[in-house]
């Protein structure tokens, strides 16, 4: 039964991984993990797998300490900002790790997230900024980062990338597109040298009780048809 | 014979669902409604249609009050888009929901549409601004946006996405493209530093008698083989 | 051997809209023609050709009048735009009317053209603007354009397209290629709040010497060969 | 064994023509050279090779005064951007002249590269601007432009494109796509009218230790993936 969870769950994360790529959240590196309920461990994507084509059996299982516990695989080198933010948050059971463009192109402007579409505004909190251009390569250094992330449900790290967390994979897929969708929507108005038109307190909660698992499987699902059958 | 024709008309919504979600004026959500002639009844794709997929099968018929008439599809959350404006213009025979980028990033700039190209004449009275980001999820808010949009073509729901209408799907589709690319073209100046050249009323004048149903059928073909060939 | 030629002149026409469809200096509509040399006739696509799947059997023979040679085709309703520039040049021997984004945007913004790319300094003269937003659907708004036009290479309709003219089909999709790429690169300059730094006349003598016939067919052969196999 | 190791190379630059070409860097134009080790020879691409299909065929070995040695090929007529480099730079192996876009951009912008991005930080001190818009098609011209590259990992083209170069073939692709990338960053910035966050002396020290073989390697396999099996 616990195998058969397992195993699920690796290939949730496998999928996720693959739509993270073919909707350029990923590049040639990236990754998404998820806690095995009930356990002090993790599934995540090998360092080396390679991010076009990853599968099952690119999925490698760590403790909390960010250690392979599995002989022929190797966790990312920035394995460290799961870990850490599996210890401070037993509310997350997913995170993502990724090079998404707006989200970058925002930190380097030094703007912070606001959210201004419909979908944005599932992070009507805002996301903080980790204001270095740092490698997590370090367990010093995801603490530093879950630290930043606070109770948040993103924070980007200026100049690299973001992180996504949630209750489970699919929420993270739909955090990680939709900050990315409404940081170009900023970006947009910035470009035309205005301000963007903030969403106000009524309308972003208004959205926080729409938001929820019916639409994260309904985006999950039309991005994984579009993943695997139009690339 | 009517059930010839009603068969035809969901086949042509289903068609232009896969257009618009080819053109990216649709993703993972976003509807096209087309109004039984002679009747109280209209043809809209389900709220679990899977968007880069839809076909006849997808599409539910519902009433004015925006109720099922299909005992296993239900109709989206914002039908009453669809079912106010159909009882309050009884020249329009096809309504359209739309997350078009250009569209939305121009109104969360707070620029008013304004005709720029020869195909963005189609509007020539410009389009109206609903200036909330709401779900239109009950039948009070389709009748305020149907009353924005009055007598006009589209109108845009700001931060969120737009809405077409017409005299029938093809003339729609037509709408729904021709006002994005005018959009991006508006946009294209504004984020030079400049005011776009606005169309002159001549040149307005001149467009209004040049679309019609041939145009119609010549931007549908064209993009209905590139959306079933090409992708 | 006339017939011999003009086959090989209908289809090399019929590759030039297929090309220019793919690098989308076309959509929906749009048009090539080619003079037959010794004649007063030229090949158009006839106007109800689907732009994503030309032809030979889509192209139109017709007079400098504009009036079809063939007894089923029809030409485009801005045939003019061809008749009378080819009444006007003798050097001319290939039209093209295109709408491609980035010269449409250049004229919203009115913006004139400016050699700042190597392959821009093919129109080191510029490219005038016919200043309205018509379509060219008269003889008489014909003449006018092709007066505008001049002895130039090129000639901007605000708002709404461009022509491009050359010795030959090559040339001119040369043209229109690099007179859109070069505009890409001078608009990208203004949205950065800065003038873009034009060509020095010894830039643009130097190319003019390199362009040539050698460059005109790598880069058909090379999109030629990206439009039928890539697509 | 010689043969061997030089029919390796004459793949690989085939392959990074390839990689190149599906990453936008190259369009009909552009070349990627390697140096045959303990020779005064190297291999580029010849001038004729259409570029979206390019294979060991199509390289030409050539001597450092840029003399073709096969008897049926022909180098690019820049090939003295190559030469000249070889000649004054011992630890360069591979150079290639790239048309990409951004880096085009930032040049008719007369905005200097500045890493803002990690991936950026690969060049730490800068690229060099070689304020000409030239073809590089004489020897004296390529020995400017050599000077004016210095000790750099790269150096622009004002107006026409880049030239990077490395230790391998591998270290130039993920230098030309980096810069490029970085690029984009920069550019993403200045059009919301702000400058862009610089990287520290700190971040751009902490990664240029973590460049090396191992990631080279790993851009290359990902993207040598996508050019060859999803395009």
């Amino acid at each position: 039964m616990q195998k058969e969870t397992e195993d699920g769950l690796r290939n949730e994360v496998a999928e996720c991984c693959r739509i993270a790529e073919y909707l350029g959240l990923f590049d040639f590196s990236g990754h998404v993990s998820a806690r095995i309920k009930g356990t002090d461990t993790f599934l995540i994507n090998a360092r080396d797998s390679v991010r076009s084509s990853i599968g099952s059996n690119d999925i490698v299982k760590v403790d909390l300490n960010g250690k392979s516990l599995e002989d022929t695989k190797t966790p990312p080198s920035e394995v460290y900002i799961h870990s850490e933010i599996y210890k401070s948050r037993a509310d997350v059971y997913s995170v993502a790790h990724l090079h998404s463009h707006a989200i970058i192109e925002l930190s380097i402007a030094d703007k912070p997230y606001l959210p201004v579409n419909n979908r944005g505004s599932y992070f009507a909190d805002g996301i903080p900024v980790y204001d270095h251009c740092h490698n997590i390569k370090t367990e010093e250094r995801g603490v530093e980062l879950a630290k930043v992330l606070d109770r948040h449900r993103a924070v980007i790290i200026r100049g690299h990338g973001s992180v996504v967390v949630g209750e489970n994979v699919k929420a993270v897929l739909f955090g990680a597109y939709f900050s990315e969708l409404n940081a170009k929507y900023q970006i947009g108005a910035y470009r035309m040298g205005t301000q963007p038109h903030a969403l106000t307190e009524d309308e972003k909660m208004e959205y926080s009780r729409f938001w929820g698992q019916r639409i994260y499987e309904k985006v999950w699902n039309y991005y994984f048809d579009k993943a695997t059958t139009k690339s």
